[in-house]
């Protein structure tokens, strides 16, 4: 008798009970305003996974010691993000309550929203970092406050001031940088000042979020909004493994692929590199 | 001094009060469920129609002597449906109300639900003639009553029975065909029972939406969810010189172009031919 | 508690046991002269499968009704065809002994052979419907006889004479025309002959194997070898609606589906759409 | 020793000497309007012949039983439209000189008038046969008479009234059509009344011109200016087949494939094999 | 009563009269070598310039306190580069004879000379900042002068010795570097001496053009003569700010941007950021 | 009389009994396990070299002033990997024989065990520099041991211990490291430790084996199988150049480019120009 056809990241295929990290997409993109395109992110992120190696060179760590659980993707409404987040955050919150770290795939960076909520209500005294080329701290975009420009706006509406560590930020209009200066923490255009606040934070949680497009368009094309002038590739890859590795993280979440405008596919081979680094590194995932 | 620079469909320039047609276009997305980007639709027909000649060896016409405004593209806030669909509303009635004809280009097929909006208020009585691959009856899609795919049952709610007429559809549920049996007219696969539908409607005022999916993919493949099977560019560059020269067409629409996925940018040319000889076969275009 | 991520053909998600119908996919294509490629195919059937209704209004049935199981893509040896077709064949005869009818999708035509060989060795009487541009009967080919083009002459050296029915072949060298007219049953350019050839055949086990670049390439471009001048979709959709439904067959495949040369996706959602009407019209695949 | 590298159009290898037709490529696009990248045409057609057949099974004739010299592209200078025209004609006039017939692709439909002056030279009184979308009757375009949108228009300037025939002709501006009915014959939009015509014309010299533009844009898209509405390419290969053939053809060209506005490469398999079969029918090319 | 639909980069909108910095786009690639394209360069850093915010963290300046004008592209005739320059020399004559500052973007490189010519008439001690991989310099390229290949030295030829200064130069034939040595200044590969050459001009009145394929390919891909091994745009940012600040800017341009090759928009995004860094570094264009 | 058409690597037209320097292709790739393409990276640096000036600004020489022979594309038998690599081993047998350096293009990576076969036989001590993201180490790969990601295992089955230096790896599984570590030299990540391998080599024969893939994705996305954190384009034109003019190369190779998975030709512009940098660097092409 044949078996049915599973479908994970690359050797994320424990069982539920037996994980520490529990993988899960949410394939929205509703309120991009600019290039829609990163419904496709997670599905193309565990798809294109089997290009790469269990093993990494980097950490000398290999995926196959690790137990996560790929739960996959979340079916969710088009053109209502209301009810999209109310949905993202009721899977991360099962996924807490079950004892398990919640690593989320987008989609548009609105999504980091549902997942935060999950988390912030268990952890009231968490963290963000946050990874992007765009400050996202808008009060309202075109009209509406759940749009993935305001997205660290909501968060913050949270956590208050101070808790928002902000890197690699490179766009943003006046305002945002403006309001950001009394509220959130912002490190402008690269991540070179990551170690010293993971240091400062010790055994803060911390809920990591990456918005793909800090990384340089060279490196990382295929997303919504390109802004030149990015990170490297190594440059994130060793900040990801330093948050995972030294900070208290209890949520993260890896968004803005979008595979339309990624014709060579590099974008999403970065995505999942980064992926891998971070699984490797969490030390949940590890028995 | 240099002049400002402006952009219309070609040679649609007139002066808004001479005009007897007025184009306004509604990027808009946010309810696509497969492959998002008909957002670009509109402005790749305005850009796009410069490779096209003004004159139709078809209807003898040329756009030159037609008196027709474009008024641009709407800007619409994305992931929030109600809310576009009262602008595109708002501006066909000011159409209207300045008793022009007014000729949206979309955008994706939830759109059209603005426009027939402000007709049905000037209009009570009017019919819609519908060319489309899907019938869009749903009562509800992915938990949303506003969605692309439920655009005629929409309107149908404001019609009440036997006032639409559907041709060319070849997808749908089963429960959309056979609710379609007892409120709508269903014309499966081709437009060639046009003519006598055409004939039937008289001088009824008709509202004409003309989702371009009707196409088989290989004349149009820029579009979200490509059927396979459609009618030929012909076919439909005939069925829409009939409608708009032969019944009272009091409003009309073209959309679900999707420029991402039309490499070779032959379904931009299509549409813009298909906009070209509606706009030269209405009576309200001419002097 | 989550559950795994499944992934499956649109609605062929029943149980192994109960299903009457059972899909594999064999992502092979080493032997590929021209353009590589359709090692892709059968898993971008069953993704973009989603793009699809379940319903169809041609022939008025639902895959909601069928019992089919999808047991995914075999794992294929890259550059080894013999061990690629033993895998293939070993996969087909699981499949027939469990009293399922195994139903292939390629990859390159080549996959054909093995899973014919399975159904050979259960009905030794077997004809072979083949929709195709090519006629694919050379001895050899660039030095080897395991080669696409090469796969009919290979599938006669069981069969004998007289049971390779051919329709839609418009391409092969002058010495394969001469061979096929006295070894099989040629129908150039078109699938007009189809239906005497089905009444003819009546009861015989067949085996139906098509490759889609039998399409025109207007409608079907992601091949690996398009030739223009095919057939239309309609002609293609109705002839395997009229084999599945009337012959009776035993064994099937869909192939030569090549990803990367359908930047629109209109092949792709062509493939789908004929594996759903062979499906829909297969009696073994309803209760 | 190895040998050098040669490259020519399928099985195109004989010696100058002995070829009755003689190829070469003209990858010029400078006055293009809209869309360049014609200036590769030439060299796909050579280079992707390779993935058709030697034998058409349309006529039964094999290439390998042709005597054709491939001469190769002509480098021209971009920029310098009556540099690049004598530098065509000048290759033409040679070909024609050693008695053999000259085959020219392009490029823009401008270089027909290189080839078609030095035909002109030789046979005073040729009639021109020319399929294409467009009637390319200006007598300027932007302020140039040297645009690939007035090349018919000069070649009239050479022979005066009613020696060019038109076909398939489905766009123009209002006064090309004018003029046209005074000065040429015109078929609007398909090509279904050549035969007629190829009769009346029984021994007259003929040159025949293939803007493949004039193929629907579904089989076709990979050209400067894509018009929907066009002939299917079975319509074509039969025409160009019967021209070859029944017509005294003493010089032609096929022109306007636009390999960049090609991704799926089927509007080069089509350019390659109307070539194929228009040399497989010029009496010229057999021994 | 609705506006007409207005098209300018990003907040360019002042009025004339009021404008400092004057845009305008010369869409010509006619005598482009090896991949033509770069006419569509200037519509879209028009049209993609939405993407951008129109405040710069790098300058904390923002384009809304701005006053410029884009008068929109210039209808060039293609195939006639005389008259094409003439054209633009005109358009750049009318906006300095208006006292502003005339910013081109092209086109490809030899647009600089029409521009160049119009304002060396005005001040005829300027002198060229010129960043770019090739270094420009023939006498004639396939048996033209006027072509993008030979445009600095055209230039010099009204310059004279000494007042052309190139940076990043990594590409040219041996001549042209050999007789560079003796007439301009090239400084290979980098653009790491530019602000002593900067200085060093003081208040001379200077012309900066960029030919954009100074960047990496990988930065920016679209372009019609990629050039492995160039600079970063952290580099080319730097680099055109310090000259739009510090430099006696009387005319500019950026040039050689070709879309058909930019499938990811990266290419777009970078040049769209370069405009806007330089209009803010520009004294002209503020208040 | 017209000359024929010769198709070589840009000015590698000397005579075969002049050239020092050999160059031939291997369109091969059947045992690509990711994305196939490379089949067609030969051809596209020979044809893409146009793009190219033959002389470097780098090490001041021209492809003009060297003696280098282009012997073409070996065409091979696909799905045979063991066929296909003695017909490699031929070409480069005769290569050697006449005295002559055989330079490879590729095809996959295993096409140098054809070439490194018949060079080892010639030069029983020589060494190999391996430059590529993955370690090529497996004893076998999806049940093969001829597979791209065996071929340095293979290499080292004639060369024994110590004689393969790898550089820029970042990439394998575990057990390859692991066995790595006994066998051969690995140099992780970067080419920085090259110029002092090469110091130590002296006088010994070397062959060079290249994978772009080593090359940054941002640099070199065309690939099949594209690993982020790569080396930068002057860092392998710095490896290479120094290599080839120092080290003693006997036989060399350049493979991995992938056409179909480089859209905006970057890739192939990066593999054209590191070909000519060898080309130039290598002693035996100069007279």
């Amino acid at each position: 008798m044949l078996n049915k056809n599973m479908e994970t990241f690359l050797c994320c295929d424990s069982d539920y009970e037996e994980a520490g990290v529990v993988l899960f997409g949410a394939p929205f993109d509703s309120t991009t305003s600019y290039r829609p395109g990163t419904r496709f992110g997670s599905a193309a992120i565990r798809r294109e996974s089997y290009g790469l190696e269990s093993f990494s060179p980097y950490q000398e760590r290999d995926l196959l010691d690790c137990r996560i659980f790929d739960s996959g993707d979340i079916e969710l409404p088009f053109g209502n993000p209301t009810r999209a987040l109310s949905m993202i955050e009721e899977r991360a919150a099962t996924i807490l309550q079950d004892g398990k770290l919640p690593f989320l795939t987008g989609g548009e960076h609105l999504v980091t929203l549902g997942a935060f909520s999950a988390v912030y209500d268990r952890y009231p005294d968490v963290h963000i970092l946050h990874f992007d080329a765009h400050a996202d701290l808008r009060q309202e975009y075109l009209g509406s406050e759940l749009s993935h420009a305001c997205v660290l706006r909501r968060c913050w509406e949270k956590t208050g001031d101070g808790r928002i560590h902000q890197f690699g930020i490179r766009s943003g209009d006046r305002d945002e940088f403006l309001w950001g200066k009394d509220h959130v923490e912002t490190h402008r255009f690269t991540l070179h000042t990551l170690e010293e606040t993971v240091a400062r934070l010790g055994d803060v949680p911390v809920y990591l979020t990456v918005d793909l497009d800090v990384l340089d368009p060279s490196v990382f094309p295929g997303t919504g909004t390109p802004e030149p002038g990015g990170v490297s590739f190594d440059d994130l890859r060793r900040a990801v493994t330093l948050v995972c590795s030294r900070a208290h993280v209890v949520g993260c979440d890896v968004n803005e692929l979008s595979p339309p405008y990624d014709p060579s596919g590099i974008s999403t081979a970065a995505a999942c590199k980064i992926v891998r680094e971070m699984l490797l590194a969490l030390p949940q995932s590890r028995g």
